[in-house]
């Protein structure tokens, strides 16, 4: 379906999770969106009077029966200063299903329409209250998962990558405009060294550059980093999955043990949602199948970010252990478990922990957060930049980079063009030269209400 | 847990349901509460400062390091004129749960206590906001399931049955003063006549019996009606148990046909919550098992409120459909199926149907909304009554209506008794003589940030 880009119409919607709760929020826009919902208030005189940034109590009345609906509080906020830039109107009520379904009836009833997901937020990127990289923060907010990525929404809501982007942009429209200055005299005068203000260029890079390292940041952040314990039987390796569950707040807990032969968690380390698999259960196979089951432990530590590989303090590392640990390509974090039975080898180049008394485990978790955070490429607070933004920051960044390639072969052309690829990327990244269906596309995947 | 009755202390909850959504709210009250807000809010003086009735846009800062937490919008509502009675901060935040975990925290950092449940709207009672029938009508208001159950506990929470109660507590203190000047005079003059003023006790006998039936709406709105459908075999119960799932929108869908032997699904007919019971399953046992699978249909009929008996057309009303009726204990309503094959024999008492084309199916829908409102006693609006209302309007009538009794025998140290129990039982309705362990009882029934 494609959107009508009114943002007059009078819409609505719940903007709360349509569960039972104590209140419940719809919220409403639109040109005569106070007028329309006096006409199913009870003191429609002084809502149409109200001032922004105050709110009334009252009930929401049937329209034509005037029978009353719920207590409500209505909240208005005077176009320009509302979150869609229009007049907008929230009204707050008791959060029983039945109810909230009579009041959106009843702002149906007097001519409201149902809002599509983002709609609200549309409204205030087209009317210039976010641009596009704020608006898309605005739903990284709500699905945030962990603090961290709460944080990093947070930070692009403010402005952060916008202001990063106008940077770039400035520097992209100077490194342009004298670009564009000498091909006007190139022809005149052919001979002339050409001087395409490198440096600048270089900064652009530089910046685009940590636009893409923050979306590394982000995408684990969203996904989850993987995290696969290994080593040999008897290492404890079910013990530490265990101990780091305990240590760490699980945030979703689900277990697969039996249908998909490992077992699989949820835990929090240093902001990162974390996967830990257990392949403990790939061992236990029987002679028949027991080169299937190593294949198959294999193919989950590759698809993994990181292994933490369990040696057993008693045996010390073995034979077998090297054997093992040669063959995963994944980065590996060295581990030495049971230390309450033995002391670590002299230089073990490993975490000591004793999954069974729970010591070490403050450094293994401290060990684990260092990994990935060096893993995400940055130490810098990360913005959320989204996929759609890392592919854009991408192509900027390549054409930045031929151009600087071209600089030394004076192919001015070549270069203006490279630097308007480069300013047409970073116009889509803020929405202003973004196209219908992109808009289409951003806001569709928002949750209604919002 | 023993509550601490203290109205002043600062409490802070999520309001809306701790699910993802496009906004949450969270819900604070209590005397310092804007002084308190105020140490983690990016305009500390303007919100000191601001006027009841109005609402702030800010940031959420954490309270030591000063970072932004999130970007809210702080509604303020100042004493007396809030809903717990009480200065209220209510805060609008993004609806990811990082995020309103992260302001929960920073709430409580700055001396906030998380909320009891109910602890708002017991303020609201202590402060008398409300009393205590309205105040379980803000309970009932959000678990109600159907719009009647909705419509029902807004009338109480405007204080429909308040009124009521303050209607027979004038009556009953009447005729209790009645009463007591007699007794005062009796020792003197025994052997004048004594008045009772017994239409005045009729009138609030009849009043309290008509908050009884509610009560009786108000059990059937909120646990629901039980319907059977009965019928020899081919008589067309499961097309019709369809028919009646597709016309009336389906609130809870919960089929148990493999485990409990019969289907039992939830519709809403005439704003009662119906929890229909097909029972066809049972006929399909084998001989061995015949007589067990009769006993439990019969068992599943008994406790039904409603059996919707089925009649073939085709065949009409049989000897087995006699015998059948007859067994059944639970009101009956007649329904002859299949009258697009046949139509229904002359006299026949039955709501004529067709399963089939859904011909009929609107008047029989219509005949159970008559049935199920007669069942509930009463064709007036129905007051939000719970079982400990239920309970305490009994104890009242059974007392008003032993006064009537012992009216005629003129003993008036016991009517006057009989008074005081009624007018007793009428305190603890509104709340007046309620104990702390009532109060207790009744507010921790409700949810978290209501």
């Amino acid at each position: 379906m494609k959107r009508e880009y009114d943002t007059e119409d009078d819409i609505a919607a719940l903007a709360t999770p349509r569960a039972v709760g104590a209140i419940a929020v719809i919220r409403t826009s639109g040109k005569r969106c106070l007028e329309k919902a006096a006409r199913c208030f009870s003191r429609p005189k002084a809502l149409k009077a109200v001032e922004g940034g105050t709110f009334l109590y009252g009930k929401i009345l049937h329209p034509t029966t005037k029978e009353p609906i719920d207590d409500v509080i209505v909240s208005v906020s005077r176009a320009p200063r509302s979150y869609t830039g229009g007049d907008c109107l929230e009204i707050s009520c008791h959060g029983g299903i039945p109810g909230v379904d009579a009041v959106l009836a009843a702002l149906r009833e007097v001519g409201f329409r149902d809002a599509e997901p983002g709609e609200f937020t549309m409204r205030a990127f087209i009317n210039g209250k976010l641009d596009l990289t704020q608006a898309e923060a605005v739903a990284s907010l709500i699905d945030a998962k962990t603090k961290a990525m709460h944080t990093a929404s947070l930070r692009t809501l403010d402005g952060a990558v916008s202001r990063e982007l106008s940077e770039i942009r400035r520097i992209l429209i100077d490194v342009s405009a004298a670009v564009e200055v000498q091909l006007d005299y190139a022809e005149d005068d052919l001979d002339d060294a050409v001087v395409v203000p490198a440096a600048e260029l270089e900064e652009a890079a530089l910046r685009l550059r940590r636009l893409s390292d923050s979306y590394k940041v982000g995408r684990l952040m969203r996904e989850g980093v993987k995290i696969a314990l290994a080593g040999r039987t008897n290492s404890g390796k079910s013990s530490l999955f265990n101990r780091l569950l305990n240590e760490e707040r699980s945030i979703v807990s689900d277990i697969h043990g039996t249908t998909r032969d490992y077992l699989e968690e949820s835990v929090t380390i240093a902001g990162f949602p974390v996967v830990l698999y257990d392949t403990a259960g790939l061992r236990r196979s029987d002679d028949r199948i027991e080169a299937e089951g190593i294949e198959r432990a294999h193919r989950i530590l590759d698809a993994c970010d990181l292994v933490l590989y369990v040696v057993n303090a008693v045996d010390g590392e073995t034979d077998e252990d090297c054997r093992r640990l040669e063959r995963i390509r994944t980065p590996i974090l060295k581990v030495i478990n049971k230390i309450d039975l033995k002391a670590p080898p002299a230089g073990f180049n490993g975490i000591p922990v004793s999954a069974a008394t729970g010591e070490g485990l403050s450094g293994l978790i401290e060990a684990l957060a260092d990994r990935l955070k060096s893993e995400a490429g940055t130490s810098e607070p990360p913005f959320a930049v989204n996929e759609r933004q890392s592919q854009l920051v991408r192509q900027a960044l390549t054409a930045v980079e031929a151009a600087l390639t071209d600089n030394g072969g004076a192919v001015l052309d070549g270069i203006a063009i490279e630097l308007k690829e480069a300013l047409d990327a970073v116009g889509e990244l803020t929405g202003e030269t973004a196209s219908p269906d992109i808009l289409d596309a951003v806001f569709s995947r928002f949750c209604v209400g919002k």
